[in-house]
């Protein structure tokens, strides 16, 4: 049976999260639900996309991913569903979905329009309820996805920062600020390590002036260091042992980084 | 194999929970466990009951709804099973379940009071997990609900806000701000749509002076303004397209609101 | 087949929890998870390894639990797996499975050094999804806990708090605030209760001289008022009837209480 997750921005404080899965429920008994989180931010849909992208890595092949984060919910806004290779997407077409259908051979594109698939009632503020779930629900019971509506052309992509290459030097940014405040970027990890040979030694640029230490892992700075690694979804983040790079760095999404340039001298340079 | 929801002031950051879960799963491997949420507000009777009532509707037939929010978990207050038509409730009987049966059929109202379908020794403290998860698992495993314990004439009933209708003016209020902040009421949108025929270019006051459009979704209006909306649960809800109610307008669980009389010239009355 | 639970500080704001749980649905489908807490503070190994054996006593036989705080990922600090007689212990050996093996039979300890039973590449930062996860799931599906690594000799325990007796007082500590701001002592009610032949009326001092009477439930005293009380999981618990006995008596980890010595004469003590 399969697995469906649900990646949403409706908190875990009402009843938003539970009404979804006994819809699900109700309808796919034996369905296992993967909750990915519910805590992205309020219509950030940015945030939702990245999470979907790195919670969807790790499913068995078949999950059915949901994922709402949708303050278009009742407008003109489609709702759609994407099958790749390995997995189906749904959630509204604002660009939630693709991040983590860049690079899948995308099967088929479909609107979600098939109203036998739907809650009875569909309410205008709720179709994680009304629409997602119960759509979910039936593509685990084996319902074939090319009943959930007719194709679309496209859908919305979401516009994602790519590292620049300038010169010698490498530029990214911050994307993400974990539970843990490590800041991850959108630098890739393996082409940082072959971009830079000397890999041990290398550092990461936070700032013009400062400068942190690419390690293997958290513990190979002391306590209260900061670091760079290799994270664990193949970026380079930005972390500090046993502390928060982004409060005590003062981190946030969007900030640049950059490898190559000017060589860090000690395992920290002097701030700009 | 039953569903069995959860709803408790438990929270997520101990192990209480989890300890639920465990003593459940114990008993009847086969259940599956729904958390509707553990953050109602520590004590908060009412909330909980709201949370329940909109939980449990959406549930598959034959759902045990677990809810535990107690503060006089140990005393006198005793613990009590209400059957329904579709489900069974569980919880101490303090108007917790009091909302979410109002208008079922009621087969039948009874104590659980067998100390073999307890945990074997019961604390005085966590009755959700020696009390209230062990009944429920019995249950889900087939044990008939009348073996729970003898019947009771009657159980707390929560006083409940009605609307009141005056003159040409429905009164109503607030009495729940969710995760986005939106305030929802306790005006029925099916009746404020036929109470107020011109739907469409309607108002609902939520001041003296001050009222907000009612119209379809969120996106109806432009963002950071105000509208009422017929929310999910079938309750006019006052919400702020992309912001949050609760906040931007001082809304919390109580505040009166209106529909009829002074009609609204702009979108946006004067504010009183 | 098995329950799996899961203890981290991985909170659930990110793709984390999501990701360990994919990777073991992936394994071992029909297995049950679930989530004891993932509220753990970043890096509280000490109250990792508390939450831990609080949960793991009431989950079903069998079940393998799966413990990540830990803040040395990456580094040479050893992955281990304890199996008592009733459940499989897996996480890092930096003390925090050490509570709950405490006082069991334990059968076997062993270093996770398998790589086939990993993750097929494995990360520096996030040994939960790639040790710890798959290693749990392939236990889960009849893989011998004899087939996860060589046998060592012994594991890191954590230094915990033992109630000292001085003449006729018993000194204790607080070791754990939960939710509701209770605040659980490292004092055994049971022998609290023996200790003390008085129960009733007896009294546990929080203060030199400020003292809360032991009670049998929040309830039997006025609300606002603090108490002692036998907890649900055998220890003595400070609360307020209604209220946070943390925020309202000041009382954090590591603060002293003692039964015995002085009497308490009214209902509360003076403050000392």
């Amino acid at each position: 049976m399969s697995v469906i997750t649900l990646t949403t921005d409706f908190g875990l404080d009402d009843w938003f999260v539970g009404a979804m899965k006994g819809v699900i429920l109700g309808l796919a008994p034996r369905v296992t639900i993967v909750d990915i989180t519910h805590a992205i931010p309020p219509g950030d849909i940015r945030a939702g996309a990245f999470t979907l992208l790195q919670a969807a890595r790790c499913q068995p092949p078949g999950a059915i991913h949901v994922a709402v984060v949708d303050p278009g919910v009742g407008s003109e806004r489609r709702a759609i569903g994407i099958q790749t290779r390995n997995a189906v997407f749904l959630g509204p077409d604002n660009g939630l979905l693709s991040l983590a259908v860049r690079g899948e051979s995308i099967r088929s594109v479909r609107q979600l329009a098939q109203p036998r698939l739907f809650r009875q009632s569909v309410s205008r503020t709720f179709h994680g309820r009304d629409v997602f779930a119960p759509v979910a629900a039936h593509l685990a019971r084996g319902v074939p996805f090319s009943r959930v509506g007719p194709p679309v052309p496209d859908y919305v992509r979401l516009r994602w920062p790519e590292p620049e290459l300038d010169g010698s030097i490498l530029h990214g940014q911050v994307v993400h600020i974990d539970r843990f405040g490590n800041a991850i970027t959108n630098l890739d990890a393996a082409r940082v390590t072959i971009f830079d040979k000397e890999n041990r030694g290398s550092a990461i640029w936070i700032r013009p002036r400062r400068a942190v230490p690419l390690v293997e892992c958290y513990a190979a700075v002391q306590p209260g260091e900061p670091l760079a690694v290799a994270g664990s979804c193949g970026w380079i983040e930005i972390a500090i042992n046993g502390g928060s790079a982004a409060r005590e760095l003062g981190l946030k999404v969007g900030d640049p980084v950059r490898v190559g340039g000017r060589r860090v001298g000690r395992g920290k340079g002097a701030d700009g």
